[in-house]
């Protein structure tokens, strides 16, 4: 089952957030308990070559591999779903015209332009015709717009109709700098979690799907009952310090 | 003799197409009988970094190196030329403005405005003086613009008259997307062949080159007399997959 | 003390300029006696990987790291800061609007739109709070506006009224193509000297940094007259080519 | 079913043989339609890294992974094992001392003595407990001497007789130049060929496996009629070179 | 305070041990709290590169390098040194002649025959003369003899004995496979608890150094009262999968 | 004409020697007037990959290439043969029997033992047909013995007189080390200065090449005249080093 079938089948995703681009580290998150991999080109270190060989370490694992894209870099929607990733998370869409450009880049003609040369994600999904990728693609991959600005949040009923936007995805700690024009990050900041409630609803009202990124993983169900359907749980340098610090404590105080 | 002279003394170039972004897979093609050798980092998995020493590796069989960069990527055209490629193909040039951007970034004043910092451009061509390659480079590089939709055929002679386009490369993949708007992906789409021949004559009527994306090895003849003078011929991974199932038949069918 | 702080308080900055996308040659760049190091992303081999590992080696060594980004990769702005980066140079910045797009990914709200996600710089520069870095970020990390064609110097006034701009950095190679036209490559060309020594002083009058692009290290000291505070020493392959020549002449000649 | 399972089986396994190490390259061997891939470390490019990185491309196929080690590097040995290899090819087992060490790095006690660590083994093969991979690694994984010299030949029964040696695996090029004293490398050679096939029978007489590099495809069942259960295909070079000059041929001659 | 300053003054270090070879992995473990970080190259993922880009990123962080060899790979013993590492541990030092081959790498003359070349640990070290390192590297740097097997057991006196070894380090898990000849794998198992015990009481009895690996974080102190000082608390993989269960735990029952 | 073509006829062979394993810079150096460049294993960063990237970048400049293996690691001496090296030095050559385990890598039978392999060098020197290369290979590729201890002294007329070893290669350093029994290092020590001339001498005298590291440039015509014909020049660490202060200085000072 691919990641937007299990979405639409209204399955809750948690997936796992890399930031630090090594295939070995990416592979552990993999193997993790986690529904998904999420490789973050935009604050995490991940490269072309890192997400490359990062989708490979999620497949293996029988997992989807989500993309996070630097802003506004639109050349790497296409590329990471002909590197076969699954969805793509695109930051600062905080316009209808910025959802068009990403969504022109995620989807085939009739709804995008997507180029085509997807001969890697051929391979690795096991489909002979191209034909067939063609007929599937824009269906079976998923675009996510990021709101995280006042701007976007403003612009989001017309952001949610441009057709091959699949969803939004809540970033709370810009969205928090816009709320407070540069005054505080605040992923948890009070004010704004209702505006926050409203983009889960909104978009799941409106046929599409509904992420957001989690700071703090005991949250993570009042996002669900949102209606958030994907979330991210932190990142890798915060399991990895979780971890460190967990047994550090151990080892100096058994 | 360079890409550029070849071309223009009426020669036809075969280049092999690069996905595998490895050295040592470039280094083959390069040393394989074909007259150039191209890079992809729109659909290949080519990276900054690839480029940068896939190029030498092509110096190496003192063969010229083609770049093809990435949608809208035009940060590329001059830092894969400063790595000393010998040309660059910009896909999806779709409007006369495209077309005027890539040749910016592709050319020196007074033609576009490329950015100067040919370091190793010079050395790796044995320049001693940047002056001569300021004099030179703009007719010693070749700027070729992918006409790949229905839109850029629309605006092929003004595309074609835009100063720093040396040339066009026809994608026939995306251009049957673009023909069907959308419903069928087919290099040999019956119905635009005379749209591809015609690509092909009125660049060459125009004193430009024509380059084409050639799927199918035995077709390649037929391109070039409809004028196309760089034919690449597939790509590695279809080389690749060719020499394995042959090798395979043998060893299981003797 | 940050490279913010060192401008700031009046001192002349040399740094070091690395092409040669090594971490191991950025180490024994930072490890020299200049008082910062350039990674250069655009005329330099530098890529996502080599600038992440390239701040490492110049912070081991307790210098700051600045990042020349590729023309217009404005994503690669905020990526280098989170990377922690201490500052950004941003090539042909000819316009106001080019400066502005510039300065919106380089400082955060209210002063620009810069995304949240400096994990690394955190762990980097010891800080335990986000807010601290977000209070602090716009003025301790600096963005230097290339000022390199006729068309910027035109507009040189608007650009350095720009907020979020910090200083400007002098182009001479790509200024001398300009300013002929594309007749000549010279970063010494006599009649736009006073051009350049302009520049450095209006800079500093409306309280910016100015940095220069230092091609012969002999005339260093006649840009600091000029009021220039940020000054690179051409380059690391130029280093290794002194270097070598001077050694193979002592090993030929005794 | 393992690779030593499917031998055990009495199945003829047919195996790519990877010398490019770019993982990018092994994906498409592990997707052709062998049985195995073979990483090789001794002729081929492989390092560390690229065993690491090769294996999980080689996992994400489905394929089991062997690797040949450089000569004598029997630290190779249990490290490619650790990483999750099934089967470990080592060359010039010239005499039972040498069969006795790489044994020892293969196998743990009471047969060898290998260091415990295989955590990325376990990872990759969903085994929870060390003690049950403890129970079983010897059996599953495989074990492969080179014979390829007179002096191998000589003490054949002996290396064959050797606890933890699973079977051995024929180079009949060096066989070649062994036999001749120097003379000529001829993987076919007449006058060995008997030998070799002595050695086929010999070792599936004394109950172990019996591999041979095939430097011809179209030879591959004739070794299979002398015994031979693990087959080489040539190597990656070669395949690559068969599709590029098939399709050059194409594209010259239509 | 150098690890040898710091071991010889009486303190307890714990290390870090990574695996996954990824420098901005090794860059959060140096920042964490542990008082040293240890590569792995015997059973993690480490290679030349690794070893190399991971020691400067333990230095950046203050703390002290150490790297564990492959089995009998003692030409890493001084390329590690050379590259500015702190500590060795070789494995599988089962006999005395293991330990002084492992010692003649590790120290100059007249202890050892370590081949001089330390120019990037001068480097790191800020040391400008030769001489300097010369005379003290043999006491600022520490050899690590891992006692894992009865043999090692039996030989232990003159192993300690050997000059140039300045400590041994327990290997639990291969201690117990060769306490119950490959029946077991279990570094808690009860029969060789007072054996470890021993030889941390020996190892301190005869001025040198104990370390053992800990893969249980909780029974750290009780190795501290046998009289360990170096000790590893688990390794990466196990802090990155500690963090992910219990934020996955967290995320999915708050 | 090859390096050992060049040696053979009488030439005095000038090369580069690379401790930093970036293939950029071993691009420079290639370009550089040197004769060869030298590839370090032992001392320097290089890895396998390093090596192989390495050497492609010295053939793209026409100069021949030569590696240092780490100490004892014989498998890579046939490993860079087959990547295309012209030549093989082996540091801490200490007995004949070091001497004749080296050789047995680099020489084919009757001479050695070399594994057969070599698609690479065939493909770079454009070679046909396995059997010219096994033919001329021993002739045309250089093994040179580190002589650099007391021990090797000892037994160098033994040493000289080994097939398959062409020449020796003195390391000053650690001979003064050896010389000293540990007290000094100086590469110049006055007292083993007739020492090393004699090494040349005799290796002259017996029909081999004489190699020498230099560490200071202006001696070099001085190890020309004790009959040395491959002469290091330093390292590239030392290039840059020089270039840098040289430029600083003149930036500083004018
Ligand atoms: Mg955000
Ligand atoms: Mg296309
Ligand atoms: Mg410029
Ligand atoms: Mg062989
Ligand atoms: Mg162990
Ligand atoms: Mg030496």
């Amino acid at each position: 089952m691919t990641l937007a079938d299990k979405l639409n089948a209204g399955e809750t995703v948690l997936t796992a957030w890399s930031t630090l681009a090594a295939p070995a580290v990416v592979e552990l998150l993999a193997r993790a308990d986690f529904e998904a991999v999420t490789l973050d080109m935009q604050h995490g270190a991940h490269s072309v070559d890192s997400v490359h060989d990062g989708i490979l370490a999620i497949a293996a694992a029988g997992k989807p591999a989500i993309v996070r894209i630097p802003v506004g870099r639109n050349d790497m929607v296409s590329r990471a779903l002909d590197f076969s990733a699954d969805a793509i998370i695109a930051p600062m869409i905080n316009s209808v015209e910025d959802a068009r450009a990403f969504a022109a880049h995620a989807k085939y003609l009739p709804v995008g332009q997507r180029s085509w040369g997807p001969a890697r994600a051929l391979s690795m999904r096991g489909i002979q015709k191209g034909q067939d990728y063609l007929s599937s693609a824009n269906d079976k991959t998923v675009a996510f717009a990021m709101i995280e600005t006042r701007a976007a949040l403003a612009s989001l009923d017309e952001i949610l109709a441009v057709p091959g936007i699949d969803g939004v995805f809540v970033g709370p700690s810009d969205f928090s700098i816009s709320w407070t024009n540069g005054a505080a990050v605040d992923p948890h900041h009070e004010e704004m979690t209702e505006a926050i409630a409203d983009i889960g609803r909104r978009a799941r009202a409106a046929g599409k799907h509904a992420g957001v990124f989690v700071f703090d993983a005991p949250r993570t169900q009042s996002y669900v009952k949102m209606g958030f359907n994907l979330l991210s749980v932190i990142h890798d340098g915060a399991y990895l310090s979780l971890g460190m610090s967990t047994m550090l404590d151990q080892a100096r105080n058994g």
